[in-house]
């Protein structure tokens, strides 16, 4: 007699399992996480070391980073003097809530207020796998191009914030990109949607995104 | 008494399997095949679109579209009227050997003399998984950052060509990208690679590409 093995399913349950005890931890000790995911490039970094520095005195922030290999973003988290802990997952294509969870225990969480989470730069498969955060944080360059919600859905209906970063490539018009229609089709996938336009790098946008952060933050606590 | 079962290595063997199929197929009818890998964005498709247009008169070309969701990608081939075959993945973060099978069943393979598959726009997934191709192509835009090879190396160290796309960005000096770095980090990875610095959208530097399509679907003829 065969037996059908739910080969899938029996995985995701083992992620789950750690993801509700990342979840319980951070609510016991009342810290905010988010989740924050995109393609290689999109600026995550960049995003994440000057929301740091212009937050510093309003926001403690801690960074857990995913990456294939190297250390060289949490070096980049760490010269913002912020804490980081760097999970090099060696190939793999998303980081796992198991990861997160010893991540979580060598991160110095009595002394921070928000834990943001880098994925590893895929569009794809981080979104299928939940770390016991709070809320999810997409971020699209406007590089990339205007048709990726079309295109990569998935992450675009689970997040809670879409950071459409690099606006300040627009004005040379050498970018063809519909801001307004990345945000039509990003709210038909999910119409409680926050959307940002940002520029990491001159700093226009990022105070409406500091704002949402500081209310999520003080929200949860 | 527990056994361990190798489910990684099955798994990669149904697809090998496949792949070998496919080699075979390719072979037998004496055509060229590419593997075209990149994040989101990177341009795949505008340079696809340039490199049909431009070789009209000396190579037929055929793709196979792989997305997780939508017609996008192959109606904008189709517009250059070459055959495409658009394969929707419904979530899966790369392309199988399978898919590929059935999508080479479909295209009017005796017409062409290259046939290029456009991956799922995923840096890490893709690179694991054999089609039956002669060679990878991995795609990297000026915009996604310069240090691609050594946070994501599986890919760099695969391809037979890197193609570095959007050059037409770097004058603007609004993007801070280092060519020379990203060269020899993936010649590090891969003495053999052959890489071109191009702009599919004004066409710049897309001669040396060419050259190198002509010369290794001649070779392989």
């Amino acid at each position: 007699m065969s037996k059908k093995i739910q080969l899938g399913t029996k995985i995701l349950s083992a992620n789950e399992e750690y993801a509700q005890q990342n979840s319980k931890l951070l609510r016991d000790k009342g810290k905010y996480c988010l989740n924050m995911i995109s393609s290689p490039g999109s600026g995550k970094t960049t995003i994440l070391t000057r929301t740091i520095t212009d937050l510093r005195d309003r926001l403690a922030i801690g960074v857990i980073e995913g990456d294939i290999q190297t250390q060289l973003d949490a070096e980049r988290i760490r010269a913002t003097r912020a804490p980081a802990v760097q999970i090099n997952t060696n190939g793999s294509c998303h980081l796992s809530a198991a990861q997160v969870s010893s991540a979580l225990a060598q991160i110095p969480l009595d002394g921070i207020d928000l834990v943001i989470v880098e994925n590893v730069g895929n569009l794809v498969c981080p979104s299928a796998f939940e770390l016991g955060e709070d809320g999810k944080v997409v971020v699209l360059s406007v590089a990339e191009g205007d048709d990726k919600p079309a295109k990569y859905p998935a992450i675009f209906s689970k997040s809670k914030v879409l950071l459409i970063n690099k606006i300040d490539l627009l004005p040379s018009g050498a970018i063809d990109f519909d801001i307004d229609k990345v945000k039509a089709d990003a709210r038909r996938l999910n119409k409680n949607i926050e959307i940002f336009c940002v520029s990491a790098k001159t700093a226009e946008g990022m105070d409406g995104w500091y704002e949402w952060l500081i209310k999520a933050v003080s929200r949860s606590g």
